[in-house]
């Protein structure tokens, strides 16, 4: 079987790859699409070169169908149309109600083996099942979807809130897109005029805070008020600064963003409007259920979100685009 | 009638004030005893010298007895012991539910005379009747304690949960002291002998972060989980680098202490965790009631919390004793 493996030093190899047969409670599947992630990128980059083993198969943002089932295995059968929650919890506490965010979780395509391959061997608890309704394609993005999900539902966002989303990457995009099924009035903040362009033309209200006074222009769309949550997604120090200016007395700010190193917050705003934060990351089952139901309901507009689809063979030169990042929003590979 | 006034360049002049008559909805309390706060010497530091109104009565930690009643006062009688809960906020909007921390609240005792005077005059709707089984002096430490009831409230603390407060003086010492009400564990961080000795005379687990590791601590004491909430109470760039080192998966963080600049903040570990942060700033009517209900318990050590009490004519020496700091708690001032 065909798979990609990261050898290191920016360099992906497409080869023969050994398929695993699945032992009990495991599955294995034939991988349809694949997504590249922000991590993926940054695996590539060598940000995680102690953590990953070589040759290191990526990949958790996919979809499927049921190729070979193991012993005890009754939540799926044999042709399904699946997606893959990428968190291997076998080694937790199964009575942890956060074991999605435990030490002991392994980070399927980073701690282990992940779908850059065309038949891929998983933990049954991990799948979703896909309604048949729903294209392959748009099954691939319901990883990044899920996460997105678990940040609006985080933030206990309501209908008619107003909610500022820093950062218009992928998941910054279907963020504010998650936000706007909630009803809420959404503004993207984002310095890439490819992305503020791109979220325009799916009907959002996109700034560029080096252009336009973020906080002036969110004053007045809130008459004085403030935002009642914001989403920072930059993982910049721009973003840290920016979230705490934003909100309303009592506003909410869900921190998605990674921020490699301590930024300088203020915490003072943080008294002053008893605001609050919530770190958010990955996500729970009821995230992915939210994700299938969203995404099968037609109201996201995932066609555009996807930007190209390319087959497996060239993963190195999709790297490579997704590197350069000036006009790409998500890149699928094909197997 | 006697009061204390601020002139500025760290003077406290105590001379003649003129005694307000109670307008309609108002009330003239006859001051028992008074406590110095933090605010109170930023005050007298200059700190606020462009926010206070010269020469300027401060204090807003009270006690006293009722004096006169203005037309259709109906709550209070006149001899009725009572507090002050100092926030004004006539000129909000009556329905806003966050009226305490509204932007056009004024700060008794900041924004407007304070308690530093024997006879003070206040809108009714900020008092508080006392139980006449309470000392008018623990009276006075109501206040404060209703900052410690407000924090404790919003990180949510149950009975059984591992609590760390960074910081020791009153305010931390009291949110130590509350939290140990609700059956919660209690480590107490603070860098003053005077005040770990002080708590570990009140049976807290007090340690100094610069002889003990406190990370190491708090995981031997919780068996590697880390702590469920952290109050962080310094205000200093220490503060905020340890509150995101201390809490488990989905701790909480409750910022009390006031950070006058942006300071560092690991915001990957709220993302990591899951974390949680509230900004909590003064108080609202519930945890006023409470902090009466605890200080009538009887449950709390409120003598000791008292270091000193001396009579108004004395306030310039008692800030100067306030400002070295080394070995006091709360000092009253008695009207």
């Amino acid at each position: 079987m065909k798979a990609a493996f990261y050898e290191g030093d920016k360099t992906i190899r497409v080869g023969e790859g050994a398929p695993q047969a699945p032992k009990a409670g495991e599955v294995q599947i034939k991988v349809s699409h694949v997504g590249i992630c922000g991590t993926d990128l940054h695996i590539y980059h060598g940000a995680m070169d102690g953590r990953v083993t070589f040759p290191q198969i990526m990949g958790h943002e996919m979809s499927g169908t049921i190729a070979k089932i193991g012993e005890g295995v009754k939540n799926v059968s044999v042709g399904d149309p699946v997606t893959v929650m990428p968190l291997d919890t076998t080694l937790c506490d199964p009575n942890d109600p956060l074991k999605h965010i435990g030490k002991d979780m392994k980070f399927m395509g980073i701690d282990t083996p992940g779908a850059f391959q065309s038949h891929w061997t998983v933990p049954a608890f991990t799948l979703h099942k896909l309604p048949t309704s729903l294209s392959l394609k748009h099954g691939a993005l319901l990883e990044p979807l899920a996460v997105a999900c678990h940040d609006v539902r985080l933030a206990e966002l309501q209908a008619g809130e107003e909610a500022v989303v820093l950062g218009g990457g992928p998941i910054g995009m279907l963020v504010a897109l998650v936000a706007r099924t909630k009803g809420a009035n959404v503004t993207l903040s984002e310095i890439s005029t490819y992305r503020t362009d791109f979220a325009q033309s799916l009907g959002l209200d996109a700034v560029n805070p080096k252009e336009t006074d973020l906080l002036e222009h969110i004053q007045g769309k809130t008459e004085g008020h403030g935002a009642d949550v914001v989403f920072e997604v930059t993982g910049s120090a721009a973003g840290a600064a920016t979230m705490t200016a934003l909100p309303r007395v009592r506003g909410r700010i869900v921190v998605v963003g990674i921020h490699p190193k301590p930024n300088p917050v203020d915490l003072f705003q943080f008294f002053w409007k008893e605001l609050e934060l919530k770190g958010a990351r990955v996500y729970e089952d009821e995230d992915f259920e939210e994700a299938i139901r969203l995404a099968d309901s037609g109201d996201l507009p995932l066609d555009k979100i996807i930007t190209d689809v390319k087959p497996i063979d060239e993963a190195q030169s999709a790297f490579e685009r997704m590197e350069q990042g000036a006009d790409v929003m998500k890149i699928l590979l094909e197997l």
